[in-house]
């Protein structure tokens, strides 16, 4: 029977690049998708996949080109993008669809994702009593400032050493009030950008050091907290390894990964 | 056998309010869950239910304790919340969670939420050619300057008239190029401030009205976009009707609801 | 300047409808979608609503047409829906997309949903032990066989008693094993059809007194268990007040709601 | 300030594996998490790492361990796991956590999954007129009879050729009726049937070859149905590389992985 209208390529392509600078790093985070209609009849109707360009190809073009082509006009990598796919006799169109996730500068070297944060608060009354308040959805990414080095090796160890690493987590953090502040609006703004601050400022040498960094922070400044917890996930970018394209790797071009992640969870006390 | 730990109560109440103002509004939306423990064991065992407050009662409560008692601070409201509950003499411990969803205001009536907002963009090229750009996940919403009335009625309707309402919607907008702009990123920019100033500013008589009025302005700003489409679901968030415990409707108190959704398709063209 | 394209409707309605029998029940759960085009140039331009059918009342129709016309025969249904609106002559064209949940009948009045069910486990080893199993996302729903009446009122009750109402929940069961079953897969299934037999088997007077059923039947069943904790969120499927619109109320016809929901959590123990 | 509780681990680790047989496969589908506590405030505190296990090599263990001790008794597998992780000394506690997604046995080695399946209808009436019908989140996976092979190398392709490797998809279609189908339930149950039986029985060479030997079979199946279209998105299930463990690859432990996904559309037509 007729093969009707038919296109073929690879969605949920996620990459980040770092532009690096002399005094501030800056950052872009997109989702590619790729969707090519070409001379593919044959492939459909006899298994003949001569002219089917893999869905991986596309996605590994896409950090590819990404080292050398990706800036903030996104219009000209998905020209770029497009260009090169047609370069293929047998690739008639050509489409490339970028979403970039938006990401606010807070420091020289740090980021506030768009995620849906929200403030929260917990009470306890009756037999149990407590009072809790945090944040949870803060979504935070810096350049530079993390390492994870030193860890202890085995057999099923792969992860390289890194002495300077992105570094990115949605912190979800709970602390509980030993007294009720006098105003609470201002206290939860004052332990947030405590964390947000210290996440972006204070080096670290695992997402546990940081996370206890951040805590004892947040412990300094709010004297009515007594207690904080936080949830850490450790959102991985990892470096996407060019050299098997023979291209050089300079180290701006990562592969955020959904999951699995780190999951880290850090209690810190009075 | 023995019943263990256990509680009751209800999740995902969803309220928002309005801090009306002389001269501009502020606006709060809060998740809520309520959980209750007490002396419920006959309840478990026997089937018996008269120490079972019901969760609707529970959510009702939120409501109409949020008129009179809700403001920013997140713990006296909860406070509020549990007293109430543990007013009953079979209710031992009442636990009450918020969580504020954080939106950022943008004009005097006018708020942009904390959704994950993309600057998107889609190129085809080879035998089909067009650049699209646009944006997804921009949450707006405004307390004041939309209505609609002089609708048709039939056996059906329960909608009533409504000539000044909350209006929110999460923009999708997609726009095509006739010629590249200079700076694609600079487009982008006047096109999505464009679409929140014009929802902020411009009364509408219904989301059709108001998406063509955004549309129109996007066209007038930017001279290289030939054509928009904008997707507006209307994020309805109805006034949730408080006379029914005898209490005064003040026109402050919310039910944002997630489905259904009113769907409105709109494009304005040169 | 010109409109383009345009349409507007009613996303994410959700209807699910009994069809009483003498001996067994039938059940059916649809999202529909409306979306309609017709003359509302003026309305997007000029603001006037005269032709602008409210999003409400078509969500209102697919309830009001539901208890007549509503059968496993979608394509019938869609085109009494099509055709209703297409009686307006200011509409030109109406889409009715609907999706059908599939339910798997477990028994004369209870179904299994298509929820992504998953077994799971949880062992704890090193200084604190525990083995734990249980079974997540599986949803069940029985027409008969549950009430809620007699419970505390208020000020804000407005919930009416129900001897008999439909219940349907998304079943998280965890449980301790004192010591590991000769075969856990075995153990595991007969710990889970005891749970779903129950729901449908036992009536109860409230989710508490379901819940405790179902806990002690499990610990009756599997003697290795020695504690069971469920959650069991009430996953309403709300009566839809048909007399508003001067029809029969049959008890037929039911609105799922997703938020808010009651939240049970009830532990069993030896 | 001292360190309070605290654990680490690995999150949403994805492992399928299948068991060959002589007639027919059987196939298990996990989503792990591993948590530990142990020797880690000087990690905390002063950015120690020699105790800190990267969660890196949690998700590496979890796949090399399950060449050899997966089976259907999850609560086994967690057991191993935990003994392998308590093998350290500075890790006191190790929590495993194990959920199987329940696959149904379709064929010798096909499986159908516990997707939210939905059948759809979709009616377009007035100016324009069609009946659709069609389904979705139908996921289907198949241990054998499907390869992937000659196809175009460039300067950016991985991907290994591969003579019999296991395909997953989540099948969206939607079909054109030129006429309406006296019974629409049964042409659904029909086209449905045929959709995943050719699944499972048809050799294919790609994705995209698999789809079009779907799509004609439904046309040769159902009479009424002018045109199918489908969307196939590939949910890769990739195979996990052992051999860098010092391990023997024996094809039986994979990863899957959410995104970035192969995205194929196909349309057959009369």
């Amino acid at each position: 029977m007729p093969l009707g209208p038919n296109r073929w390529g690879k969605s949920e392509v996620r990459v980040s690049k770092v532009f690096r600078g002399q005094v501030a790093d800056d950052f872009i985070d997109l989702t590619v998708r790729v969707l090519l209609e070409g001379d593919v009849a044959a492939a459909h109707i006899e298994g003949d996949n001569s002219s089917v360009l893999p869905t991986d190809t596309m996605r590994n073009t896409v950090y590819g080109m990404a080292q050398e082509h990706l800036t903030r006009d996104l219009e000209a990598f998905a020209g770029v993008l497009c260009e090169h796919f047609l370069e293929r006799d047998d690739v008639h169109t050509a489409e490339v669809s970028l979403a970039e996730s938006l990401w606010q500068r807070g420091s020289t070297h740090g980021f506030v994702g768009g995620g849906p944060e929200r403030r929260t608060a917990r009470l306890t009354r009756g037999e149990t009593e407590s009072t809790r308040a945090g944040v949870e959805g803060l979504v935070v990414l810096k350049t530079s400032g993390s390492a994870f080095e030193n860890f202890p090796k085995d057999q099923f160890t792969i992860l390289a050493e890194a002495s300077d690493r992105l570094l990115a987590t949605s912190i979800t953090a709970e602390w509980t009030y030993s007294s009720m502040p006098s105003n609470t609006s201002t206290a939860w703004a004052l332990a947030r950008t405590t964390l947000v601050d210290r996440f972006f400022e204070d080096w670290s040498a695992s997402v546990q050091h940081q996370g206890y960094l951040m805590g004892e922070q947040v412990l300094s400044a709010v004297p009515e907290i007594s207690e904080i917890s936080l949830r850490l996930p450790n959102q991985h970018h990892l470096p996407f390894d060019l050299t098997r394209f023979d291209m050089a790797w300079t180290n701006v071009v990562f592969h955020p990964v959904s999951e699995p992640y780190g999951d880290i969870y850090v209690t810190v006390t009075r």
